[in-house]
């Protein structure tokens, strides 16, 4: 049987660009994840393991021009967004590096002998190891924020696992791109090149998931993708962790004071928000909870107007458009549900941004409007009008789990007047991030972010953006009344490595 | 349908005791399940918490005797013993009130807008919640430590977690006199009963599982039966975490040196070890890799002599005896088996202590021996004599994931002469502790505790012994541009909960 032709494909025409390379059969999986798995002892040093993430953070800067042209002719996200992404990118890998050099992540716990504990302790140092070969699959939606150079490789990288990047078919000649800079970027601190594997093909994802020497994996993607996913890595002889972002509705809620302070502000932000990048990001507002009244319909008149005014744009590819097509078609098509503006094709490769509006009420009541509290991938949100806060509490007790939540109050009310403690309270079960009075597009990387949250936003309790992104690929080790001449230095009783830790109870630094 | 009876037996006789309970059905796991939900609020506070958890270690002292008897009389594990474990179980539940007290536990990360970063930073507020009602499938070893009252409950609860524990029908008389005593510490600080749920049965354990309102699990026990359960937790549609720990070998590697030097008594200790508690403890050592020669040989002398002199125990039920005896029969009929002192049957109700020996080259083929290399519970141990440091490093290959590996060096060696450090770093992937010159029974509750290591050892990469292990029943939220008024005290710029923190990602305490 001839290898598949993997192909880059233009989306702002649909036709194929080049053959980029051949899907990857069994025995090139294997190969790929057995190298990996033999290039772990390379990435034991932490100092060269920031090093090199520093130069893979230079290296894809001095390749910026090349970078964002090949993304922008496979993804049309557009060298603005894409220059952006990759400058995100590489201040991603640069704070991985600082999160090495720390060494907080390593948990560092130092237990003396205590003949006073019950049963008494004996000397006890604990530690993390990294993980073993992560595999990576790259999300379509952020070429590189998401995918081969991103917060799963930067951060599996950082914490000395090797990895096995599944490339997005949506961009598989940035990806080889993108694979040999990170490879430069090894080869100038000694590493083997096999520390950043890329394969490509539907198969190999799911042979890369199964192989025993694969002890973790990261996913951005789809419910349907990530959950088969998920499925085979819990199936496993040995099952391993899975850390799968599968999708978000992230609901807005509006107050009725919010909407009659600022309802024309909301309306245009909300607008701004749900089209960024054509509505392609995982944490658009889905879902928009706005009160019946003058103060909501002001916020749903300027939204109409500046949703209006959106050019059409490309999505990432011809399938993303069928769904986003047939998804607005279907939701569009539900009782009582309306289209101020008509969310659908654009010219014969574009798609027109929309909204719809239904009743809340619908939504609070099981059945028939169900398919709005799921997410359309695309330029499009739903406006759900509320009469009384009753409706607001049934719609919100009927979400999945969410990446993000947002609440938009009056000043009074962020001031901790009426019952805005109460609404931020009735968010966060929903959510890994909750946003007072702002869009929740635009997830900075930060020690204190959380992009991550109940199922199906994630298939664990972790973050895939921010420092503890980290915690993923590693797992502790204690070692018991174990002489120092054996031990590794950041479990010396002097410190020599100057790590945070915990050293007989007391926290230091 | 009659509700199915549960018996407490006594396993010195196999008698019925009394009954002490019926399984429970679907609804009233439900009912349980839905109890323990709505009872979230009350756990909320964190200083009621941890008076909770103090008032249930002093209730459990105070009620010591009438515990002790029972769970005698259910598990013949002996009063030294259980008055021991009891102690143990008061002694956890302190620590976790210390790590509530403290707060660390929490991850308070606090970043102030940046615009520095790439993309800017806004104000992002992160630190962790409880998960929700957490299921504990308590172990038939540890009728305190490991069950009702022990560390999965004392951990959840800690983080705010109501939990329903499925007892185990080796002491529901026990669980439920232990479970009246946590009920009485939670009224004694206005908590409703239902923070502490128990259900019995098999069938209770997988509606338990499968509840839609359960947010994580712990578990003891076997890989049959925490395989299961794992299984079940990630098909849920929802599918939560399973922090199971299913079994583990243990294993011992006595270099040569250490044999020369000492062999009668690593014989004597690893004969005391194994025989713990007849042979019950899920850090047993099962497989003892010792060298072939002089040093190795008066290693075997003397654990036969002191196994000869062990008496024969109560294993805790009659399956668990017929299990042990069937598995240690097919053990010693495998070809080059032998069995310097046989394990088997005592009296009708007694087992006796034994060990076997192999060639360690026959372990370290892949094929007929694997059994070897397979958990047996009860006081049996394998012993595989090598001939040279690769057959060492080829049976090490072949080991599952264990909870403790276990090295014994000669004393030029544990300075840091010889191979080991090349055998520490050998043992290291195979285990979450390892211990230098030491038997890994005895579990140490403590900050650097790992209790938990690869599969099967445990299905996630938590511990479930020691402070972190409050880890596994949290989930981190972040706040973004949420004003402090509305914020929990824990995430006030002034702090003044006194939390230690990470703050503009300075670490402080």
């Amino acid at each position: 049987m001839a290898a598949a032709p993997v192909w880059s494909v233009d989306p702002r025409t649909g036709k194929r660009r080049e053959q980029v390379a051949v899907e990857a059969t069994p025995r090139e999986v294997d190969r790929a994840v057995a190298a990996a798995h033999a290039a772990r002892p390379a990435l034991a040093d932490r100092a060269v393991r920031a090093a090199f993430l520093r130069s893979a953070a230079d290296l894809l800067g001095a390749t910026e021009a090349a970078l964002v042209e090949a993304a922008d002719a496979e993804t049309a996200l557009g060298p603005v967004r894409l220059t952006g992404e990759l400058a995100r990118t590489r201040y991603q890998l640069r704070a991985f590096a600082d999160v090495v050099d720390e060494g907080a992540y390593l948990d560092v716990v130092i237990d003396h002998p205590d003949a006073t504990t019950t049963p008494p302790t004996p000397d006890l140092r604990r530690y993390k190891l990294p993980l073993g070969v992560v595999a990576v699959y790259a999300a379509s939606n952020f070429p590189f924020a998401f995918s081969v150079p991103g917060g799963d490789t930067a951060s599996a990288l950082a914490a000395g696992c090797p990895v096995v990047v599944k490339a997005h078919p949506d961009h598989p000649a940035t990806s080889e791109l993108v694979a040999s800079v990170l490879r430069r970027a090894a080869a100038e601190h000694g590493l083997p090149q096999a520390v950043v594997g890329l394969v490509h093909g539907f198969d190999a994802g799911l042979d890369l998931i199964r192989h025993p020497l694969v002890a973790a994996a990261g996913f951005t993607g789809s419910v349907r993708g990530g959950r088969a996913l998920f499925d085979a890595a819990a199936a496993r002889p040995v099952p391993i962790p899975f850390h799968g972002e599968l999708g978000s509705l992230n609901p807005v809620v509006v107050t009725e004071d919010a909407a009659a302070e600022r309802g024309e502000e909301i309306g245009t932000g909300l607008a701004g928000s749900m089209t960024l990048g054509v509505g392609q990001f995982c944490v658009k507002p889905g879902l928009v909870l706005v009160p019946e009244g003058a103060g909501g319909d002001r916020l749903v008149k300027s939204l109409t107007a500046a949703v209006s005014d959106t050019e059409p744009g490309v999505l990432l590819d011809q399938r993303m458009r069928d769904t986003f097509l047939a998804g607005v078609t279907e939701r569009a098509s539900l009782p009582d549900v309306t289209a101020p503006v008509t969310p659908g094709a654009g010219g014969a490769h574009t798609v027109a941004a929309g909204f719809l509006t239904v009743p809340a009420a619908r939504l609070a009541a099981d059945g028939a409007h169900d398919l709005l509290l799921e997410e359309c991938f695309g330029p499009v949100t739903v406006v759900a009008r509320y009469t009384d806060g009753d409706e607001v509490t049934a719609v919100l007790s009927r979400l999945p789990g969410n990446l993000s939540a947002t609440l938009h109050l009056s000043a009074d009310e962020a001031a901790g007047g009426g019952r805005g403690a109460e609404l931020l309270a009735a968010l966060t079960p929903l959510a890994g991030r909750v946003l007072v009075n702002g869009w929740p597009t635009g997830v900075a990387v930060a020690p204190a972010q959380q992009h991550g949250g109940p199922y199906p936003a994630t298939t664990s309790t972790s973050t895939s953006v921010g420092a503890t992104a980290i915690e993923r690929w590693l797992r502790p080790v204690a070692y018991q009344n174990t002489p120092e001449a054996l031990l590794p230095p950041e479990l010396h009783d002097a410190n020599p490595l100057g790590l945070p830790r915990r050293y007989d109870g007391r926290l230091e630094h």
